[in-house]
């Protein structure tokens, strides 16, 4: 992907709270479910339908209004490539990204060469509804905003994602990234119904543990599933995706758990933060953004070199000396806080 | 995708042999590896350093002429995305598919906006230089064209393929699909050093069994892969196809072996179409195409009606009358004959 998308370098063993992934990993019963995939079946180009009537089942939507892809990214990536393509006269189509945002809105608007209109931070990643519906124009095709956001963890209230709905022109959609909604107390999946211009993205990544396997879905009106579906690729997602989403679906009790678990290590982290006067988010997602000042990017060097990945954050808009943590296991999340406790004593 | 990539239909149990597999599944070995995965590596975002090094030890070439892509098709995908999307002035770029061909050639083209300009077939397939030469033009972008053909199974001759790229104009690239590579007698691999504007596309699916698991990869000039890689996705490749790459590549008795089932299982089809005066081509690839008549569509239905999968490919230009048989394990051959025999025989 381009310069837009840096990818976080490679890391040896250690506890993984850079990239916001399950750090339970996936559930015995999935990876069963995985491990159960045959020679045969590896070898045959793998049908869907099966896969698509139990997501749909579960989400209580049909079978149009899904699409299953190889990961919540290809899901923000074939978003681009439908909509934000030049149109014949050579004009390149806008995006607008509420920043700061995962950085893959940006980098696929890029691909199709649109032009990517930022909206600011407010203090404290209030969401900025005002600016969002200025910036939108004729020719805006989707505007990309992530509830819970990424990296504030914070939700965006329901009544300003059904304004910048309402104002978006013709043609034009909101794409909103649910990606960590399992963490969160709401979802806008319910009002879809009301916003047929609204494609909801989410992901088997996060709350399920299977970021490794690429599977993700979007949710949307039919006649907006049968654009994306006319331009992403027919077998994108794998086999064992397929296996994992099948069974992940029946596995409530496995989400709850590891839900309660990230709702404990949110806690303590904020406990942690006060105790060392650090200012941080409340976080509706299995991360917290906290402000550590000034050596942000050396704090997380420190950590890394005992064995604790974070990510710094701190180069993206509104997010100056924040580093971001992830909040999986409460066991792992005691490791990072008695290392970031005993970093910042040294200090 | 779009209309112009027609979806077989899913098939129930039966000898699948109408999708170009490996009827005898990936080898013990890679199904081993994958099944290797854990529940946190199924949960971390894969890490693909160690399995580049793999897989271009095995090429002989360098990490940065390789591009690991979530199978053959999104190479193909990726190519159209990187290179035929519409200019500044939103003018269409061109692509030449050599006909018949694979639909995603000129799926992937159409995705993009660009105008694809289709090459028919000479009688028997003999591959249409004068007339691809003639069909390029200062705006065409990307030609497309298969070594082994498919459906034809026919070699394009390596003087052809250096004819064709010789004449490309400045920033156009010659995209050779080598799915079928295993199974024939020459690559255009060690050509590639003096033709730094050919694009290789390969796969795991075929010879080492493994469609279900989206495992491909692109081999060029690094440049080129340069300019593939800012347009991907940055985690398009699962982690059980990493697992398997990285296995595959030790496993050439695998391969060996497999490709031998197919030789003799293109042997007993042409024996057999010999013996039912059905013309056939004679092919390098894990597939035959035979000319069975006006009845092909009706022939595969009832082959389908015994749990026999061929594909008809009567639609195709060039083809008419034709249907395309796999050629994997003799045992499913054979199977496929006496079907075939006792069809013809009724008829």
């Amino acid at each position: 992907m381009s310069d837009l998308y840096e990818r976080a370098p490679e890391r040896g063993p250690g506890i993984r709270l850079h990239l916001n992934e399950n750090t339970a990993g996936c559930s015995a019963a999935v990876l069963e479910a995985m491990r159960a995939v045959t020679a045969p079946e590896a070898a045959a180009y793998p049908e869907y339908g099966a896969t698509y009537r139990s997501c749909a089942v579960w989400l209580g939507i049909r079978d149009d209004q899904l699409l299953l892809t190889n990961g919540l990214d290809e899901g923000i990536y074939t978003a681009a490539v439908a909509w934000l393509q030049r149109n014949a006269n050579g004009e390149p189509a806008e995006a607008v990204v509420v920043e700061p945002a995962y950085a893959l809105f940006a980098a696929s608007a890029a691909v199709t060469g649109a032009r990517v209109v930022h909206v600011g931070p407010r203090p404290d990643f209030d969401f900025p509804l005002e600016e969002t519906l200025a910036a939108i124009t004729p020719v805006t095709r989707v505007v990309f905003v992530a509830s819970p956001a990424n990296p504030s963890g914070l939700l965006v209230p329901a009544a300003a994602i059904r304004a910048v709905a309402d104002r978006l022109p013709a043609r034009a959609v909101l794409f909103l990234d649910e990606a960590y909604v399992e963490f969160a107390s709401t979802s806008f999946l319910s009002d879809l119904r009301s916003h047929p211009n609204v494609v909801l993205g989410r992901t088997f990544a996060k709350a399920f543990g299977l970021a490794a396997v690429r599977a993700g879905y979007l949710v949307a009106a039919a006649p907006l599933i049968e654009q994306l579906r006319s331009v992403v690729l027919p077998f994108s997602v794998n086999v064992f995706a397929l296996a994992a989403i099948r069974c992940a679906v029946q596995d409530a009790a496995y989400v709850s758990w590891y839900v309660a678990q990230v709702a404990e290590s949110r806690r303590r982290i904020y406990a942690a933060c006060e105790r060392l006067g650090c200012a941080y988010w409340t976080s509706e997602a299995n991360f917290v953004l906290v402000r550590v000042g000034a050596g942000a990017a050396a704090l997380v060097e420190t950590l890394a070199a005992r064995g604790i990945y974070v990510r710094d954050r701190s180069s993206m808009a509104g997010c100056a000396g924040c580093i971001r943590i992830t909040a999986g296991l409460v066991e792992h999340t005691e490791a990072c806080i008695a290392a970031l406790e005993d970093t910042c004593a040294r200090a």
